[in-house]
Formats: structure tokens, sequence, C-alpha cells
């Protein structure tokens, strides 16, 4: 299946689509439909995971992973850890006590179509299956390479990357004087640390020597904070219909972004600069990284 | 430090306060003094998991890596892995959504000292680190028992084992109508699958033969039980100023309960028939396994 995706890799929406359609099929499997008392659990996770999204995580995952002849089995599944992961930090976001958002890729977020507590058990068992998925022997057949991953994305998700990133972000609510420094720290490991995982999983795969897994590092951060200011613009910008999400939630909030820093010009300058220096990491690869490009100019020109 | 707590394996109270006390020391160095602005969430998680505790899950680890001549350093990584886990577990219980409980260990929980969405993130960050401890180098030299840890713990811990169970828990508040085979397997699953964990990892370190794993796992479910069936009675007759933790609440909360359904006397007796099946099991081991009968024993006798 990935073959296919991967065998044109000139288009790019194909192949973003295509991927996202392999990684649900994998999460479908994963989580079995409900059965039991336990059941409201599973139909929790469910309805979080196959609530649609770009599955952008996993398509930088799979595109990696083609640059070092990494097995689409191990690709696949790694790529679903990820979303599985990046899944779980959305409905945790979304609860009352945290963003209080009501709508999520334009549904109810997972604790309005259920309630706070299973939504807290839903988002807690995402995280747990994430790491069992990538300890598994189907992952790849080198352990080291597995605990590897494991290591590698708890740095990314925990309290020195995403969740300590969140708890910035929950304090800088009510500090709006943060200045462009400390926005993009924050932003960098906030949403850059996922996607950080996600650009390097496919070197690590393919057991790439170091400097490569360091040109896509550094790919990572720059379309990392690019996407984040992507969010920004489309928080100033975009409608509920377009982005099926909430927006303007930002200024509301009073909160210091991008655009409240750089303005709305500045910072779509900014972000087409960050994608200028994405590309330019990757020209080691040639024509090979055709899609991480494509990827870089996405995620500046994307409505939702 | 280990070899010192289980030199006079007689002595099971200054064994677990030791065991305790050296856990106490790794998480300790494993969560960082709180700096920067992402340290609140660190100064929660240290807050958790340094309020005390039995400690009793590390020490079943400790107990059960001595039978098989593991490494100190490992086993007490894998007990520290076990109550960074266990910690994340009771934080996330006692949130308003879930249990709302307001005392834990005789102190005010972590959503109290702190905040919910301080100890959401927390609880995340405390369960992602959990599998960090384990899947480091430092752990165990092979990759491959490192990734078995990995699985087993998101097992016992996950949709299908405590988070699962948790999700019953609060399902059955509303149900008083389950009877004590519902009861029974629920609260195996839930306190059950983390000590069976805990009690397996000794072996799983030591590359024990099946025969004595499943020996170990038989002697787990049976004082995981023991062990629900004695916070029932402590619920029951036990005083705040003792378990250091609200009580009554089961009552109130019109819960099924194996005091509820067996009575006081008959859910004594029970948790007596366990402790002695668990004993048994513990046969093959002869005079080794002392620590681990003791414990059996503590686990019912226990005032908190």
């Amino acid at each position: 299946m990935i073959s296919d995706i991967w065998s044109d890799p000139r288009d790019f929406k194909t192949s973003l689509a295509e991927s996202a359609r392999a990684v649900e099929v994998v999460m479908d499997q994963l989580i079995p439909v409900p059965d039991g008392p336990e059941a409201r659990v599973h139909e929790a996770m469910r309805y979080a995971i196959l609530a649609g999204g770009k599955r952008l995580r996993p398509f930088l995952v799979l595109a990696g992973s083609a640059l070092f002849g990494v097995s689409q089995r191990s690709a696949l599944r790694v790529a679903t850890a990820i979303e599985l992961l990046h899944t779980y930090s959305l409905i945790h976001d979304d609860l009352p006590a945290m963003d209080n958002s009501d709508l999520r890729r334009g549904k109810p977020t997972c604790h309005k179509a259920f309630d706070d507590a299973t939504a807290i058990l839903a988002g807690d068992a995402l995280l747990t299956l994430a790491f069992e998925v990538l300890a598994d022997a189907e992952t790849h057949g080198d352990p080291a390479v597995r605990c590897e991953l494991v290591t590698a994305l708890a740095k990314a998700s925990g309290a020195v990357g995403m969740v300590g990133c969140q708890m910035i972000d929950i304090l800088a609510e009510s500090d709006p004087t943060l200045d462009i420094g400390e926005i993009t720290r924050l932003q960098r490991l906030k949403t850059g640390a996922l996607i950080a995982f996600s650009s390097e999983a496919g070197a690590i795969l393919g057991k790439a020597p170091l400097d490569l897994r360091r040109v896509l590092v550094a790919y990572a951060h720059d379309i990392g904070l690019a996407f984040q200011i992507a969010d920004d613009l489309l928080d100033t910008e975009g409608t509920a219909a377009e982005t099926g999400k909430s927006v303007g939630r930002d200024a509301v909030a009073g909160k210091a972004t991008f655009v409240s820093i750089l303005g709305i010009e500045g910072a779509r300058a900014q972000a087409e600069a960050l994608v200028e220096q994405a590309t330019n990491h990757l020209e080691v690869f040639a024509d090979k990284a055709a899609l991480l490009r494509d990827c870089a100019r996405y995620i500046i020109e994307r409505k939702s």
C-alpha cells in the first residue's frame, strides 16, 4: 500500500490522502470495536482517532522512511504510534480544565461527545498504546531500534517536550508580555517536538548516519515553527467552517502569538522564510525529498 | 544499597522502608528541581511522587528481582518506572471529573495543591517518563528485555488493563447491582494488572523460565485481589487519620464493593484465603521467597 503512495512522488496531495487512509486502517485494527463494560473508553478512543485530520505527522514518518528504504510495515506502525500520541494530546488539550474547546475537526471534541472522565481516560489509553505499538516486535526486527523510538518519542512528548510546553502555553494565557524569543522557544517545543520526531523516525528505523538525521531534525524545526505561525494566521484570518475548530480564541484570550507580535504580514513573511530554509536543508537528498519539500509548502498554504 | 535491603530477608518492614527510600532517591534524580517557565509541571510531578506512600509495587519488583539475581540498578529502575506510572494513575483518578478526591496520603491531592490542568499534565508526563525509564539502556543491557518491559507495562496499564477498569469503575458508581463475579474481574484488572506486572518484572529482567513467571503471576493475582478487599475494608472501618484519604466514600456512593456484597466478616475471610493461596504458589522458591510471603500478609493487615 505504501509503495503505491510513494510511486508517484510528485503528487503530494494524493500521497497525503493515501498515507492518511493507510494509517487509519492500522488504527482501526489496533483499537477493537467496543465490547464489554470497558467499551466506553474504546468508543471514545475510536471517536477521536477516526475523526479525520490531515495526518501530517504520519505523512512525515512515511516520507522520511522512504528516504532510507524502510519497510512499509515498520513505517506505518511508527506513523500510527505518532498519530495515537498526537490524538491523545488533542483530547487532553481540549478539556475544560485546559483550552476548553468544544469543536475539533468540525465535530464535538471528545469530552463533549462523551464526558470529561472518559476523555481523560481515552487520552491516557492512547498515550499508552503509542508506546505499546513502538515496542512491539512487528514494528522493527531490531529491539535496539524499537527502544530508541520509545526513548525519542517519550522525550519529545514528556515534561521537557510537548507536555512542558502545554504547561507554558497555559501559563502564557495570562501573560501577554512574552517576547518573540520566548514564543518561538515555546512553539518550537510544543508543536515542534512531535514534528521533529516524526521527521526523524524514518532515519531511526533505517539506521541512517547521524549527519542525515541532523538534516531531518533541522528541516523539522523549521517546518514546526512555520506550522505554528500558519496556525496563528488561521486563528486570525480563518473561519470556523474552514478550519473545523473555534477561531479568534487567541485574540479574545489576549494571548501573545506570532501574529500579535509580528503582525499578519510579518508573520506570513517569517513563515515563508522558514519554509525556504527547511527545503534548503534537504539538498543532500536531491529529488528523493520532493515530497518533504511539497509538505513544507503545504504547511503554510493549508486552510485548516 | 539494594543488597543491604535484602541482606536480612526476615525483616519485612525494614526492607519495605529501605526499598521505598531507594526508589525515592531515583525518582528525585529523574525529575529535576523545577527551573524555567515549565517549572510548574515538574513541581507538580515532584509533589505527587515524593508525597510518601507504601511503595508496595516497587517493593514487589525488588523482591521478585532478588529471586533471579537481577542487578540492583536494573531492579531499581523498573521499580521506579512502576511507581511513576502508579502515581500518574492516582493523580488522574483523584481529579474532579473522576473520583473527585481532596486528600491523598494525608495531603491535598495534586489538583488541589495546584490546579486541574497542571494535575492532568503532571500525570501525562509521569506516564510518559515511566516508558522513557524502561526503554533507557541503563535499565538493562539487552534491548529485547527493555522492549518486553515496555510492552508488558503498556498492556497492564492501558485500555484493556488499568485504564479500562477505571472506566468500568466509574460506570459502576451508578450501578450498585454488579455481582461478585463482575466486581472480582474489575478489581483483578484494576489494582491487579499493575501488581501483576510488578511481581513479574524481576522474572522478565532475569530472563526466568516461563513456569516461574507463571508462578509469580498467580501469586500477584491473589495478592492483587486481597489488596482490593483490604482497601474496601479500610474504606468501611478505617479513619481518615489512619488511611490518609477520605473514607466511607463507597457506601455514600452506593457502590458495590467486596464488603457490600460479602459483609465485613465474609470479606475478611476471603482476603485471608487469598493470602494463603498466594503464599502456597511460592513453594517452588522455598525460603528465598520469604519477603514475598511477608508482603502478602502485610497487604491485608496494613492500616492505610
